[in-house]
């Protein structure tokens, strides 16, 4: 049952499993402290296996789990983190801007749940990277191994299985991943896995080419509208319909009450960009930032517990000239503030400047980075352009100097691309920034269609995708309009989960096909219930169908009312399949004469699956 | 402004402009007879042209054409017609069959326009196949080059034009459209220009590789729901946003006479699936349909002025046990009727026996043949298999026949095929069919996504149209769940618009990037009303704007909900535009000197574009 949120305010979210599913958790062989959670869809047919599916929604979905927010989520991580020793510091005090100068009476209080603040010291071990690198295998990577194999264990179990037969354009996906093999790519720089030590309330996941593709939302109130509680309900609602990770690109006030809130309940990697924070602190004024108020956003943020930083330390001043004639300039937040910077002082950017203390503060708490593309194009005229390729080269540069500071590091792209440049960025990345994991906006492949650019960039994600993008940042329909609503945040949702398993399945991803084959057998045998279940969004899909065919009748009938029941193609070849069952010896040896070229279709290599032994 | 329908029954529909557009007509020098109606937008500011956008939404939506359905719309094509002098023939009586036998208290009367009924002699040229293999240049080909030009024209005389630098794989788009190109292209099969000489409301349009990509919608009542009023104004809705053909699949009581409504007043071909009509004849039992139903059918739907048919003749009766173990069977509805036909006669199918008759019958009137996919793959377990390509290789050596006696073709294609698949299918089409133009639906790129396979879709459409498919047969989002209303047409018709141009765009279309840049640049210059208005649905856009921003005040104000004024990337590049405007030259020399990468950038080919002289 889908539980609606109950409009009370802040302290009530969604929860309730997603509809047709249940959470269950694996739990590791002698590690009952590594519970991973899966979701995991009953079908009515008693010959059809639960078909299990990665679930990012955390414990909101799960029915025996009680919420409550002012209190925080379970400390998953802390027993790990704890064991690592790490001393608790003093937290920084909160200063009247970390919530930009609000009135007393206008704040948002902070909270309450309490955790410890850590912080790795000089030489101490602490980032994924560093762990990796030191041949150990960290819990989080334990972790990851299982949640992504999961399917992948049911498959090798299966009768239904295929071979997958993808085009991975260099990717290696194992057929099994193991801890080890979690180690070795965060070790090369192949992925990371973005988990403060400040955030102990964390479900750790991977971003890598070779793992699933991911999917970010991005929430955040902006200047204009939304409140605190709307954003923690849609951090949860996200979720829900499966965003691995979520931004918060809040600015204005109230912005570090906020965020405490998010991340004691947030369950996946939480990212921001400080630079909108430091922004707000200065009053707004891009030529007033200074690395003081930087390197102090990035203390608060980092020991709030935040997992990645957008840091745009790759907008520097010999760049901006390139924008110039740009159809439509800088289109990035981040980056059209660096460059107001860096021409308003004619001095090279801080952020690129400082980038090794950078490093040095991000590590101490293991905040991965995620390079910012300031320059990403924001048209199609300026896709693949001078500006956002010297951007690029210089990120490549600095994702060697944060890996040999012991972080991880991820790289933004995309924008707006039309699909025949596409590959080159996807190409240029692995290139020039070791194939440190790919985070791309998109991206849109057209610019016509505002209202409707979740599709314009849906197409983009599911290629750039294919061709090896780790984590796709999804689009609302409300891109260029507005602030998404929770309607906008499900569709946008949704439409990369799309683009994400599209991109699995045409990578070749070991076990992403089992999903498509479960719900394409009930779509066949006209099991309703199950099609509904099985699919990424079984309210939708129920409600449509309902729409024309309400009745409870319809839900075993064989037929639907797009064709009706006497133009059902389907219901046509059961009836012929019948047929053929029924048919005599003779008869049946007499159709086999005529499949001589049907044979030759087989042996000439038309068979392109092969049945698992 | 947008006009909705009035809720008075039949004979209302959809009327007036677009948001923003107007209808103006081009006409060819010394031919005042043909008269292209091309969408104008005008924009708010004045150094901006008018743009110029290809247009199949009709007479609905000229503000100063009065319609009336029951008169059907204006004879463009009659003068043409007439002129080639075939004789009127007596037309086929209507049958009680051709309404499925409904009781006269529940027959919907005619469509009460008369037109006279035409039918070539035997050796009489009639189709545009036959007139361009003669040399023979007809007013409808010089109405698709003058069609498909438009954008050509202004990109030729504009000076933002850019060269365009797509990837086409083997298309060869010209710089500008010549009418021979036009014949030249039908000439050698690779383009169509579907037009039923019974068929004189038509605007005529080409479907062709080489032309941009064209996109159908589907309407048709199920024998569930709709009614004849409905299926009148979907027709109006779906080219108002863009469709360029409908094709009527119907079935049920009633089908001659609505389909005598929608054709009376379809200024786009009209397509429909004959054996859905036979079928009916027959009682609904596939086993009982035989050649002369089938014949008396073409004939039928041929002189009410049917512009192509969907004929399954690739379903032979060897191909059947081929999709005995599919995991989805045979999924079109056409496919099924016939290999039920098939395997229970223990024949080879009629319409594969009879094809050359088909051919003679359709030629006479100049009825395309869209050589239909009745072994389509319906789930991406069952994509690229031995039944699907041994159809595929039919369709080819029947493609070679209906050229042989004159007809035009194209060939229908996938379903269901994951992103790495579809390539191979576009290929192998070109090679078996001559270039035929492809006509797909979907591409559908994963099964898990009931509720949102326009989506689904939409990224396989815009890949496979970019590899070369002509024209995109559109998803709903009610696609596999129910009958679209009236929201979900548009919303296909949105969503395989983006496609077609995400394809053009990435072919390389010399013009498209147009629209894209006028868009873009509205956005940067923060002209919210040319924004809307030169999107592809204006009033979502606006609706969208206006749910955080409703004032008219926000119109022009230099943000907007999404980031609000002082986090506004394109406020800020344009204050640092200023900037750099207002710089002392020496200070402009400074930076001038820190631009030595960017130089080295653009002389190692980093400037992707030229600029026109």
């Amino acid at each position: 049952m889908k539980i609606d949120k109950p409009n009370d305010g802040l302290l009530s979210v969604t929860t309730g499993p997603i509809q047709g599913s249940r959470k269950v958790y694996a739990t590791r062989e002698g590690r009952p402290d590594i519970r991973v959670p899966i979701r995991e869809i009953v079908l009515t047919d008693p010959d059809e296996p639960p078909v299990r599916v990665y679930d990012p929604s955390g414990p909101y979905t799960d029915a025996d789990m009680a919420i409550d927010l002012s209190k925080g989520l379970q400390l998953v991580r802390e027993p790990w983190i704890a064991a690592r020793g790490y001393g608790a510091v003093e937290a920084r005090p909160v200063k009247p801007e970390d919530n930009g100068h609000v009135p007393a009476d206008k704040l948002v209080a902070p909270c309450p749940a309490e955790r410890v603040v850590r912080r790795a010291a000089p030489g101490q071990m602490v980032t994924q990277y560093e762990f990796a690198r030191a041949g150990i295998i960290t819990e989080e990577m334990i972790y990851v191994a299982h949640r992504e194999n999961l399917c992948r264990e049911a498959m090798l179990a299966g009768a239904e299985a295929k071979i997958a037969d993808g085009e991975s354009f260099g990717a290696s996906i194992p057929p099994f991943i193991t801890p080890d093999f979690v180690r070795q790519e965060v070790a090369r720089g192949r992925a990371i896995i973005p988990a403060n030590i400040n955030h102990p309330e964390l479900e750790p996941m991977a971003i890598g080419r070779n793992f699933l593709v991911k999917v970010n939302a991005n929430i955040g109130n902006s200047a204009v509208v939304s409140t605190a509680a709307d954003e923690v309900e849609k951090l949860v609602w996200a979720i829900r319909w499966g965003a691995d990770t979520v931004m918060d690109l809040s600015t204005g006030r109230n912005i570090h009450n906020i965020r405490s809130w998010i991340i004691r309940n947030a369950p996946v990697p939480i990212g921001t960009v400080p630079i909108y924070q430091a922004l707000e602190k200065v009053g707004g004024d891009p030529v007033k930032l200074d690395w003081e108020v930087f390197k102090d956003t990035l203390i608060e943020q980092a020991e709030q517990g935040v997992d990645y930083f957008t840091i745009h330390a790759g907008v520097r001043l010999p760049y901006v000239p390139l924008t110039a004639k740009r159809v439509t300039g800088i289109v990035s937040r981040g980056g059209s503030i660096m460059a107001r910077w860096c021409l308003a002082h004619h001095k090279e950017s801080f952020l690129y400047e400082r980038f090794d203390e950078i490093c040095d503060i991000m590590r101490a708490y293991d905040v991965s980075f995620s390079l910012g593309d300031g320059l990403r194009p924001g048209s199609i005229a300026d896709a693949n352009d001078a500006a956002q390729f010297a951007e690029l080269e210089t990120l490549g540069e600095l994702t060697k100097v944060a890996w040999g500071k012991g972080c991880q590091v991820m790289i933004e792209g995309p924008g707006h691309v039309p699909m025949h440049k596409i590959k080159v960025n996807m190409d240029k990345q692995l290139r020039e920034c070791g194939e440190a994991p790919f985070y791309t906006l998109g991206p849109l492949t057209t610019d016509i269609a505002p209202g409707y650019d979740h599709v314009t960039s849906g197409i983009g994600a599911a290629i750039i995708g294919w061709f090896g993008t780790a984590m796709l940042c999804y689009v609302t329909p409300k891109e260029h309009l507005g602030l998404p609503n929770r309607d906008d945040v499900k569709t946008g949702v949704i439409t990369y989960k799309i683009a994400a398993h599209a991109a699995d399945l045409a990578k070749g991803h070991p076990a992403a096909q089992m999903r498509d084959d479960a719900l394409s057998r009930a779509r066949f045998d006209f099991r309703w219930e199950d099609q509904f279940n099985l699919s990424l969004d079984p309210d939708t899909a129920r409600a449509y169908h309902d729409e024309t065919l309400p009745k409870d009748a319809h839900k075993v009938a064989h037929f639907c009312s797009m064709c009706g029941p006497k133009f059902c193609s389907m219901k046509i070849t059961q009836d012929l399949r019948a047929e053929v069952a029924a048919m005599s010896p003779e008869a049946q040896e007499q159709l086999a004469g005529m499949r001589v070229k049907s044979q030759e279709f087989l042996e000439s290599g038309g068979k392109l699956y092969v049945d698992q032994p």
